[in-house]
């Protein structure tokens, strides 16, 4: 439980980084950056509790307010070391993608909910605090056109159906969803995959 | 039943072409041009759902997704015959705006709601997912500035409430509500007609 | 009851007409403008409500699409006045994000929710009908980048905590709120105070 939690706060540290980043290229004041780092860390399970209509899970604790207040600290005082550290923030981006696409699949089982809603609530908890984010900043959300990024979440999920169908028990299909999510968007990071291109009509 | 989901159906997969065709011009990837079509069929009801504090729709059946998925591999496959298409394409479109229209009222009506908050779902029910499609794309939501689009739908469901304060049953309110949301955007279109345009104050 | 009811009215009225004023920069048709002016006004609220879970207070009274409707008339009779008007303007609309502060506070001390999630419910309906606005419009959000407003909402909001936490009654928290909310915001636009900037990471 502990170290579960260590990791959701790292990942949720992650994302708030990335996005109180991108909002001071925009010239976001310093709450306005602040929320959008705490949009772009809590807003996927947001989302994904209002759809569920289960308990906003934020509103049970504040954890996510703390971490972004983390996150804004390490911004501010670290700025300059952490354009040389872009790496160790996207793996702890990764780490964050696979935990809170885990979280969200079993927070849909655990509503009652089948394993395909379920996988597509894991895509929404791990990708769409991101897509926030960018609607907020004003620009296309980056995660439908760059990388592998929620297509990892969704293969992690995949993975997990698999796990599930075949009577695996919750360890064995979080672990196995993780190890495939944060595999593949690692893979995809270091090889620059990335899926094909959609091409508008006139070509 | 069945003639009514053929419609639904084929509704969805004209508003999930409507955004792919967009993300395609914003040169989207696979995934997220697949996640743009989905949110454009199915954003407006999610929406009213959430609103209404019900269960949201998808989540019970993926008929949806299918239909999404229908909708990418005829944009992919039949792109260049699409453009000669897009009228056809508008009349579909326009068919699914009249159904959801219907739809969002009578779900409304059902949560025992009043009809001008049914009214208002109706018009959430069928347009808002255009505009949501809009801010995924990161564009002005073109229903707010072109045609006569959410007006149509606001007309039909201005006759829904007509129909039934006189008293008319399911069918003939239902049915007079599309006729007119589907006569009203068909004529929009085809004369062009728009509603006058706000001006800036310095004019 | 009476007086806050009108007191409400004007925040509603202020608000759709800063965003039907922005619809107008924006060439929306009058139905966009309207649309665009009511998510303005009652887009916080809806979003405190879908968040705490309870009935979304606009499917129970049309205040607000009337409340609207007046703000239309207002810019449309009265534009080329407004611009002259415009400190008089942001005074109802500094008096609506007090008001509407206090009022998100309280629903959700109602609902049973901590303070800390009351106060960040405040923030949430007098700050982001804004932020709504300026994501229909595809602007960056305002209130992230310039003079302090939802700052101004968040001390007002921590006000009213320690207000409560020192055991004063409902009057007492919503007054010392308001007042806090209304002369910070207030202040803040006399001054032209402004929160410091973030700056990108190549500066």
């Amino acid at each position: 439980m502990t170290f579960l939690f260590i990791i959701e706060m790292i990942g949720a540290v992650a994302a708030a980084i990335s996005g109180i980043r991108l909002a001071s290229v925009k010239r976001f004041d310093w709450f306005g950056a602040y929320i959008v780092g705490l949009v772009t860390a809590l807003g996927g399970g947001t989302l994904r509790d209002v759809l569920l209509d289960i308990t906003v899970f934020w509103t049970t604790s504040w954890d996510y307010f703390v971490a972004t207040g983390v996150a804004m600290a390490i911004v501010l005082i670290f700025q300059r070391q952490l354009v040389r550290r872009l790496k160790a923030l996207l793996v702890f981006d990764a780490i964050g993608l696979a935990l809170f696409t885990v979280i969200g699949i079993e927070k849909s089982l655990m509503a009652g909910r089948p394993i395909w809603v379920a996988i597509a609530m894991g895509l929404i908890t791990g990708a769409f605090g991101g897509v926030l984010r960018d609607i907020l900043i004003n620009e296309e959300p980056l995660i439908f056109r760059k990388d592998i990024y929620a297509m990892a979440s969704f293969l992690g999920g995949v993975v997990y159906g698999i796990a599930f169908a075949l009577g695996g028990d919750q360890v064995a299909c979080g672990l196995s969803c993780a190890g495939v999510c944060l595999t593949v968007r690692m893979l995809a990071l270091h090889y620059s995959w990335h899926l094909p291109i959609m091409h508008p009509d006139n070509e």
